[in-house]
């Protein structure tokens, strides 16, 4: 059934010029100041693009919230949405179901170690929350380590766990969690030179942290497996080694927070691979089903499961292990695997992105460093190469950042913008051609933005 | 596309033997021990049946947990996510899009008063925890009441909101939230003899609990319209009145838990209008969509709006405002409109269900009360009427608890347990018939139990 041929239900959503009214006269935004917004109408979309309003065509590079790994329609996942819609859309998390199963065997297949065991939530915040209580209940600990510049989602506690301004509003200093400097050569919190260095003195920070907040208290140290938003920091070698050593000397749980990194985003299955460690709860969510229907959840290790064998579990929700979501998830990652998504990621961060943006950084002075791998690449831009004076202020926007921005929209590429950062990171599916169209796009943004 | 038609990404999961095998090695329970658990699988549904691996069918008088409003498998809605998936899947909260908009007004066109602003979220613990950092934000205030006897969601905020012993394992005292105590004739915490004196007796007592807590330190009341779980003891007449009394006197923001009571479940759109009060917020979820794709929300007031009308609202998800969830929504509440769905759940509590219930009483020694409104019916079962014994304790179960459970699920209905209670809360689209089909049933498991 479609729109064309039957008056559905839905008819009255497909007229854009309403859309956008209604939204603006009902719709709350997430992050927004709600008198000071006018959102683009996305009326359809397909792979690489999405159109608006006035069925202009875009590249899309953020994949929206970094989320559609597989592109736009992919109709492996409609079908699958589809066909499970037809059969069973959804049943109580206490019962078994099929297609929860199968999603759970899958992800448990490509999961390090012995990280065999699915608890699904609806997103990446709640996987987050239910990792600390994981944690809090199997140490007995309640502090929960987490570094600045991390985002862990928008639920009090994973805010409380973020560090970046968006924690700031709700933090009250009772959470329970604590801040740490990951590693970030470019902005060094340690005065180092090289990776090496910065590596060393990062770890060398955590072993102090750690021990001046007393080891015995602290529940888990969570970490974004590459830092997303807060900037595609890709941990210096050894870094991740160097943590689960921490984690492992003094019976603190390691979690990995995947749910930006994981999937193939970073040209493997999960981030964590990068660094050759299994953690001991690893959270997920967009990438698990390319976000076509809400899912998240907490990969959990033998152990930690063995804590929850023969004693409650005090965690849960009324569409864990949703079957629609599930279904999904099934659909994304058997195409992951027949069409080897993840290699494609890793190549296309090799030939295509990487050397791409290392080109711009040539020819732009404003862009001070160039960082990332697979599907995801930041560029740090500054208003001066030698000071690496940010091009908008921490937490802040600027004219400059704006312009960038507009100049890419304008063209037809939407972009990812984080304060001083523009980040690409379109779906692992799009083409060598259609990466370079939109660095084209960007080249353009760039200098247009600089004149 | 069926699976007997093609050979799906989804064909391995209709094996029921395999999804068994594969939910005990790889699916995480919520609120379980591991390893003492056996779950049913459920294989398909239809209306107000389930059927399990053997294909044996179930009338489902839980609604599995109270979301499926509209029964399951409804064409109308899968037809809107079927068509919705073929359209657009998903897209960014930040921009605007049809389903969105048009979702949020059906529910705006339902929620009370000035409630015409809708904040999207994945489920009602992430909208209770909004709706929290809104009234926080609002007030300048910090602290959050919430009476015990209440489920707020399983998050830790929300978890540490609710009033049963799913909070213990999460409480550390930190969390700012205070519990008191709502008004519960059969089991009066006030001493009270009627409903008159309860309601007056409750709101004395939280009218002293606000004001030794300290009127200018509340940032919100926050009430399950009427409690769900905890046991569905509907507010004596007054009670939410007299709670947006007490909130306006002193600024206090008062929210409505109406995740499970919402959307008909209560015979009405929203079980305030029961009380004829308008809170300022209202969470939601479940209902909203029956429960089709994760979808929840909060609906806000003017008022509220308008603080973060110039400043940033600093919250939000990934999946907030999901098109293919906000799509069944639009199916949902529009089936509702025109098949008079809440009519029909006022109907069948009055001329059914509470009939039903009661005659059941006058039969059942066990049942102690019999209380509830609409498809939202609760039956308190002691082991002795006049001390009022509950059958199983508090936050427990008992042998006869479990008898009478095992006894409905062997003659083939799907009870809803928590603790000494059985709740009657079937789909409202259950007919008169099924409704008296499944109260044969639980007569006969209680006369079984008893023997």
């Amino acid at each position: 059934m479609t729109e064309t041929t039957t008056r559905s239900d839905l008819s009255s959503t497909y007229d854009a010029a309403r859309a956008y009214e209604l939204d603006r006269a009902h719709v709350f935004h997430s992050w927004s100041a709600q008198a000071e917004i006018s959102p683009m109408v996305i009326t359809r979309a397909e792979g690489s693009h999405v159109w608006d309003a006035d069925d202009r065509r875009y590249l899309d590079f953020s994949s929206q919230l970094v989320f559609t790994n597989l592109g736009h329609q992919h109709p492996r996942i409609v079908a699958a949405i589809q066909e499970q819609a037809a059969h069973l859309c959804t049943v109580a998390p206490a019962v078994a179901n099929g297609a929860r199963s199968e999603a759970a065997r899958l992800i448990a297949s490509h999961t390090p170690g012995d990280l065999d065991h699915v608890f699904f939530t609806n997103g990446g915040a709640d996987a987050n929350e239910h990792a600390v209580r994981m944690a809090r209940l199997h140490t007995g600990r309640h502090k929960v380590l987490t570094t600045y510049r991390s985002y862990h989602g928008g639920t009090h506690l994973a805010v409380n766990m973020t560090g970046d301004p968006r924690r700031w509003a709700s933090d009250h200093g009772s959470a329970g969690t604590v801040h740490f400097f990951g590693p970030f050569l470019y902005r060094s919190a340690f005065h180092a030179r090289t990776e090496a260095e910065e590596c060393e003195r990062a770890l060398e920070h955590l072993d102090q942290v750690v021990s001046l907040e007393g080891p015995g208290t602290i529940a888990a140290i969570v970490l974004e497996a590459i830092p997303g938003t807060a900037g595609i920091m890709i941990p210096p070698p050894g870094y991740l080694a160097g943590v689960r050593e921490i984690c492992d000397r003094h019976g603190i749980v390691l979690v990995a927070d995947e749910v930006m990194s994981g999937f193939g985003r970073a040209g493997r299955w999960f981030a964590v691979e990068h660094g050759g460690i299994v953690p001991d709860l690893i959270t997920f969510a967009k990438g698990v089903n390319s976000g076509y229907v809400p899912l998240g959840g907490v990969a959990i290790s033998d152990e930690i499961h063995a804590t929850f064998a023969h004693r409650t579990y005090p965690g849960g929700l009324t569409y864990s292990g949703h079957p629609l979501a599930c279904a999904a998830a099934v659909a994304t990652i058997r195409t992951m695997e027949d069409e080897d998504v993840v290699g494609r990621a890793e190549r296309l961060g090799e030939d295509v992105i990487g050397p791409g943006l290392r080109a711009l950084a040539e020819k732009h002075e404003r862009i001070g460093e160039v960082r990332g791998t697979g599907a995801f690449w930041a560029l740090e831009l500054v208003s001066d190469r030698s000071t690496r004076e940010p091009l908008a202020p921490y937490g802040g926007s600027s004219p400059e950042m704006g312009a960038i921005v507009k100049g890419c929209q304008e063209r037809g590429m939407l972009p990812f913008a984080n304060f001083n950062r523009i980040h690409v990171v379109p779906p692992l599916t799009t083409t060598d051609d259609e990466v370079r169209e939109g660095l084209a796009i960007l080249d353009a943004a760039l200098t247009a933005a600089a004149g």
